[in-house]
């Protein structure tokens, strides 16, 4: 299979190392019209070829699958051409710049039988698939809430603000772990520099009594990567700054019983032990490329196809609108957030 | 100086050990109707007096002052009547069930010339006198953000949910740094268990670009107790949990300049130095106790007065009404929520 | 069962607290020839008598039991004339200035069939009797070796060196661990300051391929204390400094099988997972004190016998002789060291 | 200048991956007697050449210096060999098995004119440069002890001990920052698979009241890599598991006065402020690679040049023979570990 990879800044190196180190995959071609990033190209990997016009890519009949890391303004255009000429797509997080784009996508794909799928990078973690697995399995019992933090300093990014950037991976675990459909969202957000919000706060309300909350910031003196997801038997936190030991898991909770009348709360307080998993720490974005490939290859659903990247940019766009209306919450169409049921990834 | 402490459940003995310790004071009358509470309180304070009726207290006049430290719904009833009898108060966090209450209790101080103090402990803390010295003397710079998380598994409480609990103290540090009034305040929030919140997210807006944002949670795995103040420039971190180094103040921040029709910001990132201040590490309550009586000996508005207390009461009730509006922004009242300058208090 | 506790300085009044709060005893008795603290202790107690006199809690028939938590010079004066007397004897660690002395306070205890119970507190823990399990029940398989850190900022003793204040609980935790008799002990250490070492590296030797190692310092800018124990099964780290999770248990380790003229070793390294057990976190000292006195009430052999007192007194002494000999392996006599063996408590 | 470097192994491809980044380097060579090896450096490095022979290496004119990465038994060799065909050596740590074969090493250095340089790529850190100006402006003040903790799970070497591996960084930070010559080495250790140690702890003499001491360990079941150098005016801590302020420097310490007669001690405790310099965290081979090629153009004497490296080898020597004397104190020749004065890194 040859595969070409658009845009060379800073992902795209990344995809070529992995497509490089796929046995699947026989040539690589690099795309970029910025010939200094070609050159960074050439003179790290021996075996990639190079080229500065994506038309070239685009008609070249050799070229079965396409890889887009290029700024989200463009996934659009150049995805849609890709589909239309049968080529399989990869697609960088997130998918579009709005539902109505990634709906076009998704139906050109479908139209086209070829697989359209979202670079969803985290979701191929061992952190993530183990927290998966914990939630089919029950381990984790009824969810109760999922409160993540993201935080550092930087990178500002000039064409999209920190919920686009941020918040799109918090969305897509999300996604993921928790099959019950969103109902709404509601942002705040602060803008300290220019026009764009480099600090935002995002909730997820749903229909049930699950919450979820994404604090998303740029400007933080640490960095933190905190997800806690709340369930009635455990509670899993996974803290990717961890350099091992990233998911922790405790058998902790309460059981309550009040009775009418009563000013006290029976409250039963669990705390058992806390474990921390094994986990295998393979590269992710190895694990990216393998799916895609093996999707193509078996026409299997991606677990991040073009209906879960467009429920990502739906959580995102709701939140974008939400930010414009005072922190209104802002109801998202069930349609656009309910996934095919998404599986644990076949390791 | 004779002072009663009104309830002996959690905190009162906490009050009555300080107030023992306390030169000026010359007896302590601890009062609760429970007679099992008044033995235990005998047990362990040799000098304290015990009596079960509050009648017997708020009518001896050698009671010069009245510590409340009972459930919220009696704060009200119990200071007004204090306060009516010529004694000084000082009343647990929150002063009241609402600004009216609040208003009450305030207006009955000033027409009485009597001290009415709220124990917000927290502010007398180190690391809270540290944070506003480091506030007012600039070194912060421009405040940008406030983000607080106080998270913990239970106490889950029969009476108040989560936001009047432990968002009381966020509230109280939040107007204690910040002299800028708020504006408006929106909350969200699930009740898993039982019909009061156990997890919450309180945004406090400005008419600024500040944002201040509080996750208030019973229901967390692990017990978190952090404050991030940003400012253009130095940001701190406080954390309770740790046993030294509380606050961790950074050097860093951003500066960035962007010029229309550029793609790319001009970013500059500031990664400084990180200094831990060394703290005394007093007793925050020791203080509380200390600055009541100082402020009954000589006048003295207190750092916690009605008007301060009055303004987190104004925060919480704001926060409530929006739990009830499905997260909607509610305006505060500029008057409720301007204190007059608290200062740092003299160590 | 009346208690006389000889010595009211740090640790004194801990032990009259618990054993005011323990059921079984009638009444305490402080004793200390100091007024001041005779006078503190009356302040912050209200049942317990006092007297400054050691001779009149010594010869009063009614004293059934003796806690002596003076300087370690006094231990053994004072235990004797209890033991001479009749009284069952609790004395603080470490039992004795030299085996010498432990010696014949040990025969003094048989003579007359008196409870002779060193505090060694540790052992009393949740985390030790946790370990202990872990090594009982086989779950930490073979032990291999055992490294403390006990590391702060003080205090600096002015009669005993950090050998002796600090290294007494790492020896009393490793003896109560590990059956095994120590053969040797090596120390190495440093005086900064005055004539007593304030920063020491000691080593227990074994005839076995077991290893034990304590780093004690009072000149360290953070407070450490950490216990290692390395098995073929399990490898556990006790951290003390932590507020919950204080032991863990990580399913680690290698295994390795090399051949005659292989350069590579062929090594498999075993990652599995790591949990924190719950511990129940009842204080130590109560438990001392209980189980001082359901030994006496039994005529059970407490855990911490003055056998076992002695065994770490032989460290100590070992270690002191090595520090004065540069170095220098100092073997321990085999009687000295090998204790009845210590069962978990019965919590 | 052209460069080959000799062994393909761990080590060696990070040494080409800098070399081909530096300017003043036209060419890389790399040789291994392992096919295998060389085919993957060109698949990594597109613009290296390779070849198996080691004599074409060393006979090829056009070679002016050498970097040797191969195991260190073969150190010596095949420094010796290019050292005397007039190249510029660079020799991974430890220069060699032995002092004498060091001594050789750097005689032929100083005989024939050229660099020899150790790659002791700790000492190019930041950590370690900013610890060195610590030193070397006064700030720590009489430097007290040096404690280092280096524990792992793995890697088992199959040909030197836990000593040689480990503690060779540590006896190079050492010397780097303590400038009075070491007086003698005692180590112990125990070997729980094979024949070679894989845990031990090692002690440095000085003449003075200074202190070093090593603990190394290939049993750990996590990773730490922690040195406290405690000084009369400021303790530091360098954690390199830390991802940012891996440098503590802390304003603490004791004021100690003790009067002949008096039991208490007088001690004044220092608690100030902790402080983490930013770091500008370049790459430390990065440095290493820049120095080599520097010392060669200008003449100037390596901060880790062949002294340096003998010192090194002589306290692990040293450390060695104390293993096999049952923890013997071993003195070291003072003119082996007198180093000419290692100066600042210019950065």
């Amino acid at each position: 299979m040859v595969v070409a990879v658009l845009g060379c800044g800073y992902w795209g190196p990344n995809l070529i190392r992995n497509f490089l180190q796929c046995p699947e995959i026989e040539a690589v071609i690099a795309c970029d019209p910025d010939e200094h990033r070609l050159d960074l190209v050439r003179r790290r990997f021996r075996w990639v070829r190079t080229t500065p016009r994506t038309s070239a890519v685009l008609n070249d009949p050799a070229v079965e699958a396409i890889a887009i890391a290029t700024p989200v303004a463009l996934h659009y255009e150049l995805a849609s051409a890709a589909l239309r000429r049968g080529k399989h797509v990869l697609v960088e997080k997130p998918l579009a710049r709005c539902t109505a784009e990634a709906s076009h996508l998704l139906a050109l794909a479908e139209a086209n039988g070829r697989i359209l799928m979202v670079d969803h990078t985290f979701l191929f973690t061992d952190a993530v698939q183990k927290l998966k697995e914990l939630v089919i399995s029950g381990e984790v019992g009824e969810p109760l809430y999922f409160d993540s933090v993201r935080a550092n300093l930087g990178l500002f990014q000039p064409d999209v603000n920190v919920i686009w950037d941020l918040a799109a991976h918090d969305a897509a675990i999300l996604l993921y772990l928790i099959e019950e459909p969103p109902a709404a969202v509601s942002a705040v957000g602060v803008r300290h520099y220019y026009d764009l919000e480099n600090l935002a706060y995002v909730t997820i309300h749903y229909d049930t009594t699950f919450l979820a909350h994404f604090h998303v910031n740029w400007l933080s003196p640490v960095k933190l990567r905190t997800i806690c997801l709340g369930g009635s038997r455990r509670m899993v936190i996974y803290d990717d700054m961890e350099t091992s030991e990233k998911l922790r898991i405790y058998d902790r909770g309460v059981d309550i019983s009040s009775k009418e009348g009563e000013e006290q709360l029976r409250v039963q307080y669990r705390a058992g032990q806390m474990y921390a998993p094994p986990l295998p720490n393979q590269e992710a974005l190895t694990r990216v490329v393998h799916h895609f490939v093996t999707c193509i290859r078996t026409g299997q659903r991606p677990i991040s196809d073009g209906f879960f990247g467009r429920a990502v940019v739906a959580l995102l766009e709701a939140a974008q609108r939400s930010l414009a209306n005072g922190g209104q919450r802002i109801p998202v169409a069930a349609e656009y957030v309910t996934c095919p049921t998404t599986p644990l990834l076949e390791l």
